[in-house]
């Protein structure tokens, strides 16, 4: 081409050019999916890597956790990819192999570590976590917070400490008595002469029952008994005894243990029963830090009974942490999925149909999941914070000082609020890993792609360490007297304290002179605290109406019940939102957008969950609800574009996720096939041939039955 | 003792006899379990054998369910009590025993017999329940409803009906499309040359996925693939291929099949996968009832696109059935353990624990489940009978009649209400099983209770046969284009016909003059039909305001998908309710009082459950909704009182409920005892010894590092 070229050729040059370059009205192209996954790395506006650092709780934690994840990964004893096809006698071997490693960083680690190592081992094995937890957190526990230092070297010279020598349980539970510790019927008699103790199974319903590590693997138990000397009862305490024979493995005398079997889930873990009969222990056996038998037989009982709170609490606590951390692993296996599953189109002129978390209504199933996993975890962080400074502070004060009665009072919030804690995270979180299992649609219903077992896993969490429903009339019970103790005049602590402003908050109506200004954690935080407050009252009335016709406070207490639950219900839920917002004020600034919206979208929906509470007491106005209705679809909108950055920021491993729908590279379909085929090789022989070819086979004229030879011969 | 005795001994004497004789004011005695049964029985205010005969719609069906109950319990291939111990692969097997007994009932029984039969047997066994759905409802289900007269007795020679022969299953669902079936990618190429179909996977998201029975048992298959002559697409057909050879069972040329694995549940189906390459078949392989396909490759389409419909509603029925008979069962067993399980006990006098059934919150829990399995069986009742008539008035029209257009409109109504029936009341009976499972503490964990496998199994309702969302959203979607034409003046039929009173509806208030005026029937349902005709109207409001402001129908309908689901929730809620107090009317008069209590419990639940919606649009006044909060628990606790019989009048035998924990006798924990002990007998070899051996021995001094040579040096 040249200035002396035709105008005409150079037209037809230039034409021919634009038509073959490539330009902005390209077609549209076909996207796998990992390209699909990867479009949604691009939309976030902060950085994945210092959110996931703010969620540990800084860099440093975040290097330890990873390190766990590793080397749980590289562990061929924590191989996960062929759990589900295995024998429960398979599952509980493995178990126990898995011992031998975490035993060594046991003794290597100092325990908040070691801590943070048992909640990434629960998210990959939640059996095992249980195996383990059975013989630290009970039974070594147990020895911990019941021996005289005597007594607990005794035990650490024999093994408790490091599993060589002995392996522990903690046999409580019996067939007949769970939640009623006082009631258990087990006895442990003192027989003077010998000096020891007669520990007793009396009836059937006093065996015990659900015993984590007896069916195989425990040689020891810590067994809660009654204790019973010269005729006279003293409540359930604490004793040693000794199951098997260390090297051989029988059954001691008089000693009788069967295996509990297949379980809904956790069948890592060997619960079995035992049944002692007339079974003699030396009397230093029982566990004498409170109570103590002497040999002449003398009982001394503690002057102090609260002391078990602090176990108790740690439990929990613990519990509301897995809670956050479960519900983080279901959405990202949900989350992931959605954003590389495409079904239906809308528009004809699609070339691929769309993805699920492009429809509004999938985006309302997961985005306020998210958020909940988000708000679990904050409040799981907060509430150890704060277990922790309980524990330092009782360790701190003693009886006599001026602060005790405060730091009692704490003690009993901490308490009442955990219990509503532990009950409303696990319910919340187990369904949340089956509304996350639907999401899947019919995949969810393999057991490879991982949330049917992480159902049937964390199930137990909702009937254990305090069944859910008793726990949340503790938690309503407690409001019920501090709403009592503040219209006495008592001032109520911090996480009770808008029992401290009941005249104003009663009657107040949202005031806000717009509907956008209610998106705002201060209005949002006053709407729980009206609400809250209102139902508190509300069953307290119920309690002294009762009262008033003559019933016991027993009675009476028994009578609300029902009030009572919502109280302990929307209590926990204000409280939630408190710690989720409180988390976001103090994050990075970079990160507060986002984690606002999250937080925001978290509070209306959960408001919207309670729709009729709010109404109720008249805090926001029909038409406001709507505005609150209509913004968790904005808000779910708007967490939808960043959400998959804000799943990475979990930061679990492929490993830990253990499930190709939630695969970090979105390559979903390649990853689950591979998987079913590897654990279900294609040809080899078939399982039952010879029957379906009898069937098949079958001589249809066998079923023909006989002429009648009358008819015959008509 | 005379007239003569002194006076002083005649005293003492007396005294005497009056401490030692038994009186009014006697020693309560301690109940065992089957005694605090038995006690239970006692409250009935009504016949119970009576209401059996109500529920099962007449003494001749009650007579036909014990049948078939004693049939399965006798029958040695219906053996449960080892099956939560036995591997994936005797599951299979036994699920193929069993199928040899049944085959035999579907040649000699009348189709609704048969279905009774079948009803009955997903109680006890719903893998073998889906095994035989999978030949019966839908391989040969798809025969007779898309095969021509010559087609169908053509396969019936090959065994499809008798299952001497063939075996066969649904190829329908691929790995990448479940729910869009018109996306599927499995290709049917029509070869002119060789008068035959060429079947294909092209990709590995059009492999057939989830299909039931090719595992391992099926030798043919309805394949569902896309229709190509001549390079047109002509949309999804149906194909019968071959899979196996019948005596070899080895496979086709071009077919490959693999085990899909482990399930959350119902693992008596084998579920495989299926890769077709090039397959050939002959072309009359492919159902021409509807679309043809002429040796010359020429195409012809039906007139009428709508005929498959019925059998969708058949499927969905079904499930509605189901749900009621799974909720009884799962009521049937927290409520009789409730009823012999004593924990706690409010009054230091009393000589035994209380039972978890006196606490309200025990009956706040249990009660209501209660009333909803009810609810739900009388709403299967009416849906079969409506699903009946309308299929009868289906095929006595002729397409010109005059009624057709009236038919038609039934037949779109009755599809779009079965749609929310089924997802509302699956979803209701999910959770329903787990809030039971949780009632029954920490027993529910175990595999032998039953309630942990009853939901495995039971929640794959929630996503095949029309994914629950989806098909909410399909219910919603005909709610509002019923709206719309009601607004334009349409008169709609009776399943909406609230939506033929908007104007006096919309803003109606609740016009009882005293609180108790609203428990009645009338006044419920009035309630619920205001709040749906709000709900509704919202949906359609949201419609309406997306499609002015420039959005495609399709568009406008995502944009209020989630008022749309709203509406669908209560639509379906208020519909249980009607059919439940439609239900109570017909009843015998003797058994009208107790079921009126129930339903008056159901009725005032569910308006406390949705409560948000009843204030929201300001049916019920805030007074108003405490007052129905406060019945329900009235209600619970009257209810209470004859719980048993209610259960019992459910005649589900010992061996249906299939749980130590819920039979008749109250005998819970010998039986739960036996059956741990049976399944795991005591003695016997440790099942992996030597590695808890070598854990327990291993030399600590193992543990100890070299020692740094030149620190000693120093």
């Amino acid at each position: 081409m040249s200035e002396s070229t035709p105008a005409s050729q150079r037209l037809a040059f230039f034409q021919n050019q634009l038509q073959n370059a490539p330009c902005a009205a390209e077609e549209p192209k076909i996207k796998t999916t990992m390209e699909s996954m990867a479009e949604e790395r691009q939309k976030a506006t902060f950085d994945v890597r210092e959110l996931t650092y703010f969620l540990d709780g800084g860099e440093k934690f975040t290097k330890i956790r990873e390190k766990f994840m590793m080397e749980l990964e590289r562990d061929p004893t924590f191989r996960m990819y062929d759990m589900y096809d295995v024998t429960k006698d398979q599952i509980r071997e493995r178990t126990m192999e898995k011992f031998r490693t975490i035993v060594h960083y046991v003794s290597a680690e100092p325990v908040p570590i070691f801590t943070m190592r048992m909640q990434t081992i629960s998210l990959i094995d939640p059996g095992f976590w249980t195996r383990f937890g059975v013989h630290y957190g009970l039974f070594f526990g147990a020895l911990r917070g019941s021996a005289t230092s005597a007594q607990f070297s005794h035990w650490v010279s024999k093994g408790a400490l490091a599993l060589n020598g002995m392996v522990g349980c903690f046999a409580m539970t019996e067939l007949g008595h769970g939640s009623n510790v006082a009631g258990l019927e087990t006895t442990a008699t003192f027989d003077e002469a010998s000096d020891q103790f007669i520990i007793h199974t009396p009836t059937i319903t006093a065996t015990k029952w659900w015993i984590g590590g007896a069916a195989h693997t425990a040689t020891h138990t810590v067994v809660f008994a009654q204790l019973i000397v010269r005729g006279k009862r003293y409540g359930t305490k604490s004793f040693v005894v000794q199951l098997r024979d260390t090297h051989t493995y029988k059954l001691m005398p008089g000693v009788n243990i069967g295996d509990i079997g297949k379980k809904m889930g956790r069948d890592g873990i060997d619960n079995g029963w035992i049944q002692f009969t007339n079974v003699r222990i030396p009397r230093t056996n029982m566990l004498m830090k409170h109570t103590k038998v002497s040999r002449a037989g003398e009982v001394k009982e503690p002057p102090m009974a609260q002391l078990t709170y602090g176990a108790l609490i740690q439990g929990r606590v613990a519990m509301v942490v897995d809670s956050g951390n479960i519900a983080k692993k279901a959405v990202t296996i949900a989350g992931r999925y959605a954003a590389v599953r495409r079904q239906f189109s809308s528009n004809p002129h699609d070339v691929q149909e769309t993805k699920l978390i492009d429809y509004a209504i999938h985006q309302y199933r997961l985005m306020p999941l998210l958020a909940q996993a988000y708000a679990f975890h904050f409040t799981g962080v907060e509430t150890n914070k704060l277990y922790d400074d309980l524990m330092d502070k009782l360790e701190s004060t003693q009886p006599d000082d001026e602060t005790m009665g405060e730091v009692i009072d704490t003690l009993k919030e901490t308490h009442a609020t955990s219990a509503g804690l532990k009950a409303f995270c696990t319910w919340s979180t187990l369904n949340a890993i089956e509304a996350c299992r639907q999401t899947l649609g019919g995949h969810g219903y393999s057991a490879y792609t991982g949330l049917a077992t992480t159902y049937n896993d964390f199930a137990v969490h909702c009937t254990w360490e305090g069944d859910n429903t008793i726990l949340t009339l503790q938690s309503g019970r407690y409001l019920v007297s501090c709403y009592r103790e503040a219209l006495a005049g008592k001032s109520q602590p911090e996480g009770v304290s808008y029992l401290n402003y009941l005249d104003s908050l009663l009657n107040l109506g949202c005031s806000v002179k717009t509907n956008e200004e209610i998106l705002n954690f201060d209005v949002i935080q006053e709407a729980w605290g009206v609400v809250t407050a209102n139902v508190v009252k509300k069953a307290g009335d119920d309690f002294e109406v009762s009262l008033k016709t003559g019933m016991s406070p027993e009675a009476a207490y028994e009578e609300c019940s029902q009030a009572r639950l919502a109280a302990a219900k929307i209590h926990s839920y204000g409280y939630i939102f408190r710690r989720f917002a409180q988390a976001v004020k103090s994050a990075p600034e970079k990160l507060q957008p986002v984690l606002t919206k999250l937080c925001l979208l978290y509070g209306l929906y959960s408001i919207e969950q309670n729709a009729g509470f709010f109404l109720q007491y008249r805090y926001f106005t029909p038409s406001q609800m709507d505005y609150v209705r209509g913004q968790v679809n904005v808000f779910c909108r708007e967490v939808r574009q960043e959400y998959i950055p804000l799943i990475d920021a979990f930061n679990y491993s492929d490993y830990m996720i253990n499930s190709p729908l939630g695969v970090y590279d979105g390559n979903i379909y390649e990853k689950y096939f591979d998987q079913v085929k590897r654990q279900n090789p294609v040809g080899g022989e078939h399982p039952y041939l010879p029957l379906i070819q009898s069937l098949l086979r079958r001589n249809i004229e066998d079923d023909e039955p006989l002429e009648d030879e009358d008819e015959d011969e008509e």
